[in-house]
């Protein structure tokens, strides 16, 4: 089993960067927040909403502003961003997996693809035609990638995944189980009462530092690839439909659905369970509100939102029966103003 | 293939501990609807919207409850919860398979793995180091569990499963394909417009008697667990994020999504399509009605929804735009009134 | 690796029946939209949006209706349904994987299981005992077959893909990455505050050219099957609960859910994410928006909308205010009408 990493505290200090004031030899074993943090745990603080828990914290040590300093009763690490310090100081105390390079035995390469020596596949994997994998890129058991793949340096398939053929990814990209890249995009022509199906030619664009959730789905084009750019974050259960075109460093939540041809711009943040339809176009900046819906385009940064709010499901029967009478009761009130 | 099993109504009636009024050596080879049983089908009444069906049923026999006996023109078995001892009657007609103890030629196990001499592992099954099976636990083909996992005694993980490292099942779970335990919570830190990844140092804990459906995901926690208490039923496509504590006995059903550290309470029915966000805690006893959007703490026991309910498409488009102008509306009438 | 297609223009015409005015040993080698397809591409008018296009197309040809002709500065290729005649032409350049009849070596098909010999089963399928697959199906790696299964003629079922016992498959389904059809039915009785699980004996039942999306679940009946009808399309991550029946060339697009026993009748269209609840029936042609709850049934073909639209989220917060007190707006108006 892998053995879990711990560090002096001058050792962290020195990894992060960061100015430490305290015991430089303190030996740190975990990370814990504030609240919980023991004395060989290290944390950080940095909402105030845990102004109380900083003052009583156990913790070997907080990373915290230098200005919080201050109210710590423990040894600091000064950060101007703690929070990304804490995201930094997480990757040192991630359980390191001794990652074996090579093929397993039963994984099934085909003897078109190229994959670079140190890349490692794990059991089961199955690995299609002219598909290129580049160094240091890990491929967990029983994923299958298809043919004509490109698989980016350094990148992380967990179990599970599936590639279709034509499938690009970034470097340093992240894809999640039970996940699949490049199915077909859902496209038909009618025909006498019935669907005819529309091959889906294009193939899926991911940039680089791309992370992908658990179950989600990304389609591949129509004609023309469905593309997600670099520093793209997405969460679980998300469905992104063919031609579907996301811009740089855009965050989308859980369970979002995003219908094809939707352009999606740079630094969005799309919440939970939003969907998102009508070809529309969204600019850069925008960001919208769990689990609404966008059916019009957005050019003007911001946050939008829809749906009701949450009400007892009684006092609720009775809104909505009004909310489908809401265009007559304007008019009745019209009728009163006019009196 | 696996044969289907039969029983005398005499069996089924001791089996089920219900008093018998009736032929007991009649044979029954399976369960129907009271419109649909056969002579040799065994049906049940718990729902006095099927009373006709009663009246005129040409079942074998009919679990009920006692006051409803005289209605029935068949062999009747008398429970207070009839449609409980049907959940157990539906036990007893499920095929069973032969599940052979032992590892198939295929599955891959960590020499540094425990697993119990009575599990079944299917072909291509892999199994990380220091994770601990149990007795009777059944892994079905193509599976994969990390490394440092714990499944308890009884438990079924069906084809194409997936656990990352550290989450622990107790026992009797049964989880369903396609579905992802321990995948990383979604937690990123800003740094000059990028998004650094935190890595997810906690686990994943679930209860006994827990079910997860087919293509449900849950995230490991960021730092500590992500809890699911025992009795916990969990549908298909539900996603469960990091550090969400779910209490004992709670539903949740399809295709629901709960946010980062949401709490649940116990005994708890959460419909289809619901959100939850906003870190909200939801006390004991409550329901969330279907689609609902949960974005704030529900702290008294009830039924809560949102949303307006269905119209045809032209009228919806009126009142929509009627919905965005209510705040004004309001102001209107008051001007109105004032007069 | 797979080579791409090419034809002539005059082999592109008599393949799609079409009438051709140019020259027809002009080589075609793809496919792409009017305004970026090159001198060896053909593409396709059938939507006025794209006129402008049209008159500067350098397309080598473009298939439109007869009375556009005119317009075209390039070949034509007429046809009274050119959105159609695109579908065609599409899987006339689908790069055609060579499949291989036959069954990998590290497939693992149970000696009970009838293959025939023209299906191509690729690594690490696993097939169960009883199971029927029929001429020129093709099961990509991974997937797993549950027992007594019947696959028809010419399905194909992509990587990862989990199949339960007792699942029936028409003739040229299509089935996605992720899926899984037959999984337990979300079914419980209550006893004492603990939920006993109803045991799922239906299975399910598939027509012919049925196409399901990647994450997608359809779960088995409690007693009778689930029934998916001839010619229904099923986008990525929908859900599809026991006991529901789908109509003939019905429509679902991602992301929707459909609870138990719902019925969905002939050529109806379910947008995205929709949620269709309480055991309703939807009549033959009836178009549901997206994100809409069906909570009722639905008896007159036409379009159903619910939701809100979209608002800047700073007026949303003050109208989902009003929203709630909508109810008690009718009659605060009354009385106003009143005097």
């Amino acid at each position: 089993v892998s053995a879990i990493p711990h560090y002096s505290l001058q050792e962290l200090a020195l990894k992060l960067g960061l100015h430490l004031d305290g015991d430089p030899n303190l030996r740190i074993t975990g990370i814990a927040p504030l609240d919980q943090a023991g004395s060989h745990q290290i944390s950080f603080y940095s909402n105030r909403r845990y102004h109380q828990d900083l003052l009583s914290t156990r913790a070997a040590a907080v990373i915290l502003r230098p200005q919080d300093a201050a109210s710590c009763p423990v040894a600091t690490l000064r950060s101007t961003n703690p929070y990304a310090s804490y995201a930094r100081l997480s990757q040192l105390f991630e359980p390191g997996r001794a990652v074996v390079p090579g093929r397993h035995a039963t994984a099934q390469v085909d003897p078109e693809a190229e994959v670079d020596a140190s890349a490692a596949l794990g059991p089961h994997v199955v690995i299609g035609a002219g598909t290129v994998i580049a160094a240091d890129v890990r491929i967990d058991a029983n994923s299958v990638i298809g043919a004509g793949c490109q698989i980016g340096e350094g990148c992380h398939l967990h179990p599970n995944v599936t590639l279709y053929d034509g499938v690009t990814l970034g470097r340093h990209c992240i894809v999640h189980s039970a996940s699949v890249i490049g199915s077909d995009g859902f496209g038909y022509a009618q025909e006498r009462g019935r669907h005819l199906k529309i091959a889906q030619l294009g193939g899926v664009c991911i940039g680089d530092e791309v992370e992908i959730g658990a179950g989600t789905t990304i389609d591949r084009g129509a004609l023309t690839d469905t593309v997600i750019g670099n520093g793209v974050k997405i969460d679980n259960q998300v469905q992104i439909a063919h031609n579907v075109r996301i811009g740089d460093n855009t965050v989308i939540c859980g369970c979002s659905a995003i219908a094809g041809s939707s352009v999606i711009g740079n630094d969005c943040i799309i919440a939970g369970a939003v969907g998102i339809i009508n070809h529309v176009t969204i600019c850069d900046g925008v960001t919208v509100t769990a689990m609404s819906l966008v059916n019009q385009s957005i050019t003007t940064p911001g946050v939008y939102s829809s749906g009701t709010g949450l009400s007892d499901s009684a006092s609720w029967r009775k809104n909505i029966v009004r909310f489908r009478q809401l265009d007559e009761l304007f008019r009745r009130i019209l009728q009163l103003e006019k009196k």
